[in-house]
């Protein structure tokens, strides 16, 4: 991970040390932040509009390990991760707070690999970090972030407004997140097993990006807005797609028929969960983390929407009663169930 | 702490099974909140005022210490720390999000419990719990809360806008919260050498209650609106009253004197600190955690608050050349240092 040989003890600068040293560089570029860190609280001016406040948590040894993922991702990705729920509503992205349980295991050096990720992030995704907290833990790395963002009223998108006929949408491509963790997993067990074996990740960089490095759609909710298409609900896929489209249908009241050939694979995530023996149709359904935009549109938007690449309209929206089907490509019907990362975990 | 004899188990309800059942009660009271838990981010409605956003977390081993702290007490009081925040800011709290890592020696009811002393505090506050995100833990009990109150622009106080000659003011009493923690340490190590042996906390109440269950000054917030006296800068006293005014004297780049005599102790915290052989005023300087609010005032203002008792005048700005110093008793004049929260853990 890092070596510990310019090693600054983060005790030697205290919390208050830690945190100046930190965010010395922020600056805010946001016109709706008016004060960031070092007061007890930020303050920020919405302008007119509605606020999206939304919160997670990233704990160590739960979801992510250490011993595969670099510290500069792992802050990238917990930015990602906040910034795809903003997304999500249909917002534009603006603040985070960040805040960290650091053990004494790390260096300073860490700490400040694990800021350059979410300050990379930041800088991408132009949002400011406008608060946290930084604490010692005696229990590994704790990472809770908020994002905040804005909307119009009549802008925001919600889980629960989808209608019965409206085609059902996915950014990008699904799965790879989850087949990309099983590559690294079985590397881990090899490089335990014999530390002298380099981990073969050759040829496998876009799985391990998908599952270390996210990438949260802002661009989908530009372009939406660029081609005036408003979903009428929308969910960002962090557990799967099975368990997201059955958020949307369950708390729509409405129904679904998902078809297998349509759900977007990318050829690697494809060939990879063979070699793992895992269906590659489950790892999109249930396998989480892809951080994809799935949401749904009026049939009128079809002719506005048909020709983009960025995202694939995998199934429609039906009535409650006929429940939420998952067409297979031989044309069996099954019922979605939400298996979901946790289960996945377990 | 609690006994499993009811206990039933996290993991057969799940992450979404858990968060529908703790959070199937919650109403939404605020006129702000449009929506809350439930979809991928709240949205919130400021109605033309500015947001305060304030972030903290709370972790197991570090922060508090489950062999004395009743779950409902940590509920309440992982609230009352973050809105503490706010009303620093002399905010008006309104929303909490609430994120939690479980550890799975939590049995379901030990979390009902954790959530109970939330409710209480957001029922007492008037604040709306508004999203968050449960997580399992296999690093013990971790809680970050994320505060978010509103204030028009010209009625936010900050750290850095003290001027010479403004008086300081402190509510309440300090030193109590951390002179209770001792007590209550003392008689963890009593009962862990003879479990047979009940805590002795008699007649001790007062500060026990002030480690276990703070309340934030909302009250003082109102106080000063009604009387019609905005103070020229405020900060809660988290880490110890010698740090807060340290943040504000360097923030604003003044000095102040501090006055011993004047500083508010309560008969219990100097009777106790003295069996403790602690110096009562170094527990109030750097004890912490009173949540206090420490503010200034312009010397115009005098006639106006002169006679409230909820608070006391323990000093006055300068210039910042003259330093930041504590007039003792006996006269002598020590310079303050920020020692804080982290230096006695440590």
């Amino acid at each position: 991970m890092f070596d510990n040989k310019e090693k600054t003890n983060i005790q030697e600068l205290g919390e208050f040390g830690l945190i100046k040293h930190l965010t010395q560089n922020v600056e805010l570029k946001q016109p709706t932040s008016i004060k960031g860190i070092g007061d007890d609280a930020a303050v920020l001016d919405p302008q007119g509009k509605k606020v999206l406040v939304s919160t997670d948590m990233l704990l160590e040894g739960i979801h992510f390990d250490l011993a595969y993922t670099p510290l500069k991702h792992l802050g990238y990705k917990a930015i990602q991760v906040n910034l795809s729920d903003i997304y999500a509503m249909n917002g534009v992205a603006t603040q985070v707070t960040v805040s960290l349980g650091l053990s004494s295991k790390f260096p300073l050096e860490a700490v400040e690999e694990l800021y350059e990720g979410m300050y990379i992030a930041c800088e991408k995704y132009n949002v400011d970090i406008i608060g946290g907290d930084t604490t010692s833990s005696k229990q590994g790395l704790v990472i809770s972030i908020t994002s905040i963002g804005y909307a119009d009223e009549n802008e925001v998108v919600y889980r629960n407004t989808a209608e019965e006929g409206d085609l059902i949408c996915v950014s990008g491509d699904l799965g790879g997140a989850y087949v990309g963790l099983q590559l690294l997993e079985r590397e881990k067990l090899v490089y335990l097993e014999n530390p002298n074996i380099q981990p073969d990740l050759e040829g496998k960089d876009y799985i391990v990006e998908r599952q270390l490095k996210p990438e949260a759609r802002k661009d989908i909710v530009e372009l939406l807005k660029e081609i005036d298409v408003k979903p009428t609900a929308m969910i960002d896929v962090s557990d799967g797609l099975a368990s997201e489209i059955l958020h949307i249908c369950n708390q729509s009241n409405k129904g679904c028929n998902l078809y297998e050939e349509k759900i977007p694979l990318d050829p690697m995530t494809y060939e990879t969960a063979r070699e793992f023996n895992l269906d590659p149709t489950v790892c999109a359904l249930s396998g989480g983390e892809d951080y994809e935009l799935l949401f749904t549109v009026k049939q009128a938007d079809y002719d506005n929407i048909k020709f983009k690449m960025d995202f694939t309209i995998i199934g429609h929206i039906t009535e409650a009663s006929a429940g939420c089907n998952l067409i297979t490509k031989s044309g069996n019907v099954h019922k979605l169930t939400a298996q979901g990362w946790n289960a996945f975990k377990n």
